[in-house]
């Protein structure tokens, strides 16, 4: 086994021949890391959750999206009167839930002899419950939307919503009735589930209540998106995407220490990848495990590599780190296939072959990003090799760090303005600024500086989603930028909680609360992996995040 | 028992205390009553069955509710195409299903990356597919029009709607999909339940093909509605009525012969009556069974007399009648109720304390049709317990016949106009000719002439559902008029099948297609238990309907 890896290791590394033999060696091996991945599946913590209260929607210009949810009644005043008088109530569940939702009918008056139809539409968000759905708009499938019609054919009954569901609030109408009996709506419940079992540690006492709100939201955000894979939002996609899969991995080593859960998805994504041995960005469960076919996202599959050689250091699992070694080391071939003669990645064809994602951010150029990041991934492969006494196997990999770090510096690099400029049209971005500097290719010095700089800079491109803050942030620690760092975390995070965030959204955007890359805001995911990762900071840095905020 | 029995048969014949003995006697039996319904619970029988046409919904003001369904190409042409570019598609399964639909997606381009959403139509006739449902006008409940909103997590998929559903078309309209993948939908199906297992005879091959084909439909309907009870229709109520029990009964004796069935439906009406044992016009199986709390339908408490004689004369099960004897004698008990010194039932006592039903037919005057009924139901009492050998029982009754049989001529018979009159309007209906004549108050040629000269009056109130027109053609056949019963039978149920009739409706009036008790047509029932007697009549009296039609 060892002495095929090897072999491998230098043909994945030749051109043709080498895709020729990775598509035999990936052939053999993937049933096996399907096999390891279903093994490593996590039996799901079932927990009864009920709402406690009744909500009113409140149109509010000062709210998120336009919409405030105002405490009405207990509930016991939804399950004590007809249901027929309080048509179109909205519960709070008081906190973001994922799972499978009853609820129980009983009559009240007369012998119930016609059915019911109800409409109940589940929101993660009050503006959710609020912005009708159709005629719809948005880009992604109508079916994402949480509205569902029920028919209830007989009274008394329990009726159990066979969709598993995401949401804090929830919307009841009746939209068929018989007058000749009334009916009370009672004991409506949430079977919910999460894969993370352990209650991670509490945070210093001295930490700052804001780092602990944050902290705890972003715990209920992984924690949410914590299912038998890492999903991306338990609304939506209810997918394994690499990139999720690797903050959330990040974040659940500081905090629910499911490491299976990591391992089974390292394992499916392997056992999923093209037949080239190229990595697919995102994969599903469901009806049988399967890829998203054609799907090849760059900087995802680079980022496995990253994921892999995190997911050693925090369990010292050496025999999967061996196990998927060869996936890690195939995923270099990709940036071989890019790199050209003169050091830099040659951005306009992967930018045609691949899907380069980076952020969700209208008009960014990837050019200084992909170099960034090509970087950094063959820095942390041959971290990862070395834990494992592999280096050898990567003899090429550090001159290639030096050629591309300097074709990076020399061709992307404005001295003048100390900021990188990316593409044709020297794009100012912090994306460009983020990437470069976790690649390590510039100074402390030039690293602060060009992180400064952009802050000061019009029109710089910021970033779009918290996906790209997350890099961001760990950019700022990377400079030493402890205070920014803090202030990120502060500013952005603890702005969803201010605009009443319980779980982190997928899209936030603070000066466009209706930013949307699908056309139509409810569609957005407001629970989203991506956004959970001040987990990680808060807890890997507790010198920066745990200790007093200083005056600012 | 028999001791009990006689003694409570005197008992029931007397006022308060007999309404006392009897809520004892029905406390002690009733469990009995109902553990007899549930051994005698069928089996149903489950066929899969499928569509093989996909038609176009044509407007077209000569077909029935203006709407006709038009072949366009077999259902292979949609199984084999992407299902995005067939939205909207009606399929044809030939023929009326009851049960429960199921339909396969497969993937055909790309990976499936979201749910889809689907609306699913269910009509029994055409019109349903093309009248939007909301904003719902009717007067039942919305929720049983057969449309039904499905969301799909994963494909490919096998889907199966929960709801049992009663029709002929599917509409399938996509609601949600992805632009990242397309999709087939293949092998519609629909597994269709009935407990009707046996096959009747076949028709004298001389039979005319008119009738033959009326009696094809009729056999359809009762057997679409024959379930684990008789249910009234499979679209709506879903439910038994006794008056529905009757009738299909009758038409049961005659062609499926599942007496399990029928004694099934006469034993739980008579666990589930009222505490006083009056029987309860409809009853439900679910969750448990219960009866319609208060529905006190006094036509049909009556009835259930003349379905348990009936159920003895063709299954000879003397020990069911036996048993459900002092149910029957009981009923007796609303006649002496209301039956007043005069002889005449006091009818506006009745009609305030009880559902007087007769016909679904608005303004009409119940009073001679109420009398010809308890006539009618004392007669057929009686005939049961002679069979029982227990006429002893009924010492009081013969008397009474004769003296409500006088009653009825002198107070409500107009000799002048050989046609009896209704209540102080004297209005003139052909549900109080049907009646009497089905009493026998009247000899054969005043019943013929009573029955003749209605047709001949302007505003006769004629009936408004196939119900009364099944009691105007025993009426025609019992007063000797074979000729105008086949022609009634020709011309009322073969105009349903010249309007495109799969199965006999609920309603019909030839001059009103639109005419809906409930103030919607298409909450009306398209295969109605009530409506398959021409069965009954075809085969009881195959020298009436099974000989060549005479020239008219």
């Amino acid at each position: 086994m060892k002495f095929i890896c090897f072999a491998l290791s230098v043909l994945f590394l030749t051109g043709l021949a080498s895709t020729v033999k990775a598509q035999d060696y990936y052939a053999s091996q993937r049933n096996n890391w399907l096999a390891k991945a279903e093994n490593a599946k996590p039996r799901l913590n079932e927990t009864i959750k009920r709402p406690t209260v009744l909500v009113n929607l409140i149109a509010d210009k000062a709210s998120f999206q336009g919409w405030k949810a105002v405490i009405a009644t207990p509930v016991d005043t939804l399950y004590q009167r007809s249901f027929r008088k309080q048509n179109g109530i909205v519960v709070d569940f008081g906190e973001h839930v994922t799972g499978y939702v009853s609820f129980k009918l009983a009559t009240s008056a007369g012998t119930a002899d016609a059915p019911l139809r109800f409409k109940l539409t589940f929101g993660e968000v009050p503006s959710e419950l609020a912005t009708p759905f159709d005629p719809y708009s948005g880009g992604l499938s109508r079916a994402w939307l949480q509205d569902e019609v029920v028919d209830v054919m007989d009274v008394p009954a329990t009726v159990t919503i066979a969709r598993r569901l995401a949401f804090r609030y929830v919307k009841i109408e009746l939209l068929g009735s018989s007058q000749n009996f009334d009916f009370k709506m009672v004991d409506i419940s949430c079977k919910a589930v999460t894969s993370a079992t352990e209650k991670p540690v509490e945070l210093a006492a001295a930490t700052p209540q804001q780092f602990k709100d944050i902290d705890r939201v972003g715990l209920n955000t992984l924690r949410e998106c914590m299912q038998t894979v890492y999903e991306d939002g338990p609304k939506r996609d209810r997918r394994l995407w690499i990139g999720d899969l690797y903050l959330e991995s990040l974040a659940n080593n500081y905090s629910f220490k499911s490491y299976e859960l990591t391992k089974r998805c390292l394992y499916l994504l392997a056992g999923l990848s093209g037949e080239n041995g190229y990595l697919i960005g995102t994969v599903f469960e469901n009806p049988e495990p399967h890829p998203q076919a054609g799907q090849y996202l760059m900087d995802y599959a680079l980022l496995y590599n990253v994921a892999l050689k995190e997911y050693l250091s925090a369990t010292k699992d050496e025999q999967t780190a061996n196990d998927l070694w060869p996936v890690a080391k195939r995923q270099l071939d990709i940036i071989n296939s890019y790199v050209q003669a003169n050091g830099l990645m040659n951005y306009e064809k992967a930018n045609k072959e691949w899907w380069l994602f980076f952020d969700w951010k209208d008009g960014l150029d990837k050019q200084a990003a992909l170099q960034g990041l090509a970087i950094y991934t063959l820095k942390q492969t041959y971290e990862l090799a070395k834990a494992l006494n592999k280096e050898t196997e990567l003899k090429e990999v550090p001159s290639l760090i030096k050629k591309m770090s300097a074709a990076g510096l020399k061709n992307l690099f404005n001295k003048q303005t100390g900021m990188f400029e990316s593409g044709t049209s020297k794009q100012i971005s912090y994306a460009s600024q983020i990437w470069m500097v976790i690649a390590g290719v510039t100074s402390k010095q030039e690293s602060q500086k060009a992180l400064l700089t952009i802050r000061e800079t019009k029109n710089a491109l910021y970033p779009g989603a918290p996906y790209l803050y997350h890099y961001y942030v760990q950019a700022l620690i990377d400079a030493g930028m402890n205070t920014q760092a803090k202030e990120t975390v502060s500013n952005y995070w603890g702005g969803m909680i201010q605009k009443g965030a319980d779980t982190f959204w997928e899209v936030y955007d603070p000066n466009n609360e209706f930013l949307s890359p699908y056309n139509f805001f409810p569609v957005n995911s407001y629970c989203h992996a991506w956004s959970c990762t001040p987990v990680y900071f808060i807890r890997k840095y507790p010198e920066i995040f745990q200790t007093a905020l200083l005056n600012r």
